[in-house]
């Protein structure tokens, strides 16, 4: 290991190469900070020659890689094991936007840039890249290639497998794969770009991307819909889709009451509407791309159609990007307010739509009988079929006796996600987390099919071992 | 093989086993009729089961399978080889829509249902199923998936891959992969959806898909441009994104004068717009959800700055349906117009958009050099980057002569195309025409990374051999 490291100092320099162990902190703690691996250093190549450098030379040495970014999932994807056998490759220098084409709308970038750094690249020449999550400010677009990241424009734009046009990706045998083409149709042949994108590092290195650039809307509104069940979150779907005029439907997002609470309990100094309590409430966004007039026009028509035909309780409408932005605050605060309330499990799943009302019942339901007083923290992208369903203890519980069981709330979750062909994980993906918990609910046939995959492309397993799908023994 | 066939027989009645020579010549003749394969029976099996079965027999016999659809491929993908040692497993007999789901906006199809019926199926529950395309009326969904197909809708809609969220396969080794998800996030595993769409049927069959379905736009309506120039098309592009309101700009094909000539000479029954002649025209078809009064508004804005800015040099709009469909019409009657006149060489290529100019510019000086007076019929999808870049003889020229140099006319347009870093397949796929054809322009690294994938799912290579992708010797 020490030569293999003095190979590493020499191909990118000792700077680069991090052994100490306050260093390398950051890199081997989980984003959750619930996990601490281990690694025999962290390496940081300035560019895709030293990365494909530096695997080679870990694939001479068998030694396992860890590909990181911003290091900002939820799965403990980007975090090494325990052996201390492995090395974090981090991407964090490969941050150059190497291309910016206006008339074809494509901008091609390194992984290791921030969504944050892409998404005004693309402003700067009046464009949108509308990957938007939380996290934007420090996961790195390698990173959210790598786990198809969601977000809260998937509603209009897709995943981001869908703003991809093309990669560059380093094998897991050194070699690297320039597929960086800028085109909207290809088919000469196997679809690699959508192999790597989501493999969450398993099978290569994701070491640059052309990515889909879009029109920037006129204008963004949004409207905070007070509801009263499931079942009208759904209705009022259907009625935004049937009557956005021409406008864009771009996000759908439903939050509980109680969700909203902790919000309101732990960041009192966000402004909330002035609506009365319901059970649920909606977040509304229309995009435009004629005029604020139209949008707003448009927005106000499926209020009032919403209101009078029941389906919505009561409604307040943004005026302004402002307003908007803070009615998306709350929106996007939910996750550290319940963080704030404790420790708490959550599940990312995805259903068809259709079956959400029934399942989110149910499964309420089934979650009370087996673990009574635990609070449903339920929210998400209702438009994507995409719910957090997160758990918090009973009131006044123990929290370590509640997160004792959490395999087994998992199991009532998971199984229900099951019964209704729904997702264990819609957009946080797999890592070692769920590793082994989707075993259970994807056929032998499949897991067959993904185990192939991973032996043809790293027959050596150095790639991101135990993440995503183990080799059988 | 007797014995091979008796089995077959037993498994799905001797009536769906074809081995009459005069029942078998539509399966293994090309579509373009330029091509007769052989085969030792055509397969006809009713449902998944029967196919997984078949699949299982022809891998103990290690028997060549060719997956066909409707038969509609332009690459020789759907078509066997002249070994007569494999067999053409049709799929037109599973043509069940299994499911509709108008809340999820999904329908589950069986592979074989012809795309018209898909269409037909989504309009009966006032959907969209958006993809279209000139042989839709005899081409199989199965078919659609194998080959990625394109067609006139991918510029709002996508290809057919973005249409897709689920799919059922039956592997070479005969087992079932269920994988028909009606998800819009799943990231719970390798993408091995888009693995095999798009493979031509050489990993695996597919048996059935689960499909996305879109509102139906209320209004539909088309501009026939004239314009002076390839860049003038570009610039009218630009001009309808930036003008198109809240509509939708859901086509933009271009064709030139001579394209449009042929047409006239040939179908002289079909009715052409009154303009005066241009080197190039443009069909423009903006789409409205909303309202056919909005969307004419949106149409005629755009056509009045187009004509202003001189961008365009005549227009006419069609005012109804019916006049929209006489328009599209013309462009979908090119590609016979160009086999009525005679044999000839066709590329379906695609280019980043900001480069397709001097593409143009650049490659037709080239032909004319080396092959002169050779017609240029150029049309095609300018907004997806997509043309039909094709040559016809030079007028009272042999055609025979003329074919004989294909290999040297293909050989200028795709070492242009690839100069431009564009595809030399950008919808109809490689099959065996362009298989060994891509390895020119292919990296080794990206044509032994389809090999290791081909290698790890079909071991045996008995999944439409010859196609895409070679073992190495």
């Amino acid at each position: 290991m020490k030569h293999f490291i003095d190979q590493c100092r020499q191909l990118i320099g000792s700077t680069h190469v991090l052994t100490d162990s306050s260093d390398m902190t950051s890199y081997l703690t989980d984003y959750r900070q619930r996990y601490i691996g281990t690694a025999a250093a962290i390496l940081k190549p300035a560019n895709t020659e030293q990365v494909a450098e530096i695997v080679k030379l870990c694939a001479q040495h068998r030694i396992a890689i860890t590909p990181q970014g911003g290091n900002t999932g939820l799965v403990l994807g980007s975090v090494p094991d325990q052996t201390g056998r492995s090395i974090v490759l981090s991407l964090l220098r490969l941050n150059q936007i190497r291309h910016i084409d206006d008339i074809n709308n494509t901008i091609t970038v390194e992984a290791g840039c921030i969504l944050q750094q892409v998404q005004n690249a693309a402003n700067s020449v009046d464009r949108l890249f509308p990957l938007s999550l939380a996290s934007e400010g420090s996961c790195t677009i390698g990173g959210n290639l790598s786990s198809n990241a969601g977000g809260t424009a998937v509603l209009h734009y897709g995943n981001c497998r869908a703003l991809c046009l093309g990669l560059e990706v380093v094998t897991p045998q050194g070699d690297i794969w320039n597929g960086l083409r800028a085109l909207r149709k290809d088919n000469s042949g196997y679809d690699l770009r959508d192999v790597y994108i989501g493999a969450e590092g398993t099978l290569g290195v994701i070491t640059a991307a052309v990515l889909q650039l879009f029109p920037k809307p006129a204008s963004q509104l949004t409207a905070f819909v007070a509801i009263n069940s499931v079942e009208a979150a759904l209705a009022l779907l259907n009625l935004a889709r049937s009557n956005s005029k021409d406008t864009v439907l771009s996000a759908f997002e439903i939050m509980s009451s109680y969700s909203l609470a902790l919000v309101k309990q732990h960041f009192p100094e966000l402004k909330q509407p002035a609506l009365k309590e319901h059970p649920y409430y909606v977040l509304i966004e229309f995009s435009s791309q004629d005029s604020e007039a139209a949008n707003c026009a448009a927005l106000e028509n499926l209020m009032t159609i919403a209101l009078d035909t029941g389906t919505a309780q009561d409604a307040v409408l943004a005026t302004s990007l402002a307003q908007s932005n803070t009615l998306w605050q709350l929106r996007e605060s939910i996750s550290s307010a319940q963080a704030a309330e404790g420790k708490n499990i959550k599940h990312d799943i995805s259903l068809p739509i259709s079956q959400i009302g029934t399942f989110i019942q149910q499964t309420d339901a089934l979650l009370q009988q087996k673990f009574n007083g635990c609070r449903m923290v339920t929210f998400g992208h209702l438009g994507d079929g995409n719910l957090h369903y997160n758990v918090s203890a009973p009131k006044n519980s123990s929290i370590d006796d509640f997160l004792a069981q959490q395999n087994a709330i998992n199991r009532v979750v998971y199984d229900s996600v099951a019964q209704f062909s729904g997702s264990i994980s819609a957009e946080h993906g797999l890592g070692a987390q769920k590793r082994d918990e989707i075993l259970r609910y994807k056929s032998p046939v499949e897991m067959q099919l993904m185990r192939s995959i991973k032996q043809a492309l790293d027959p050596l397993n150095i790639m991101n071992p135990g993440k995503v799908v183990q080799p059988l023994p």
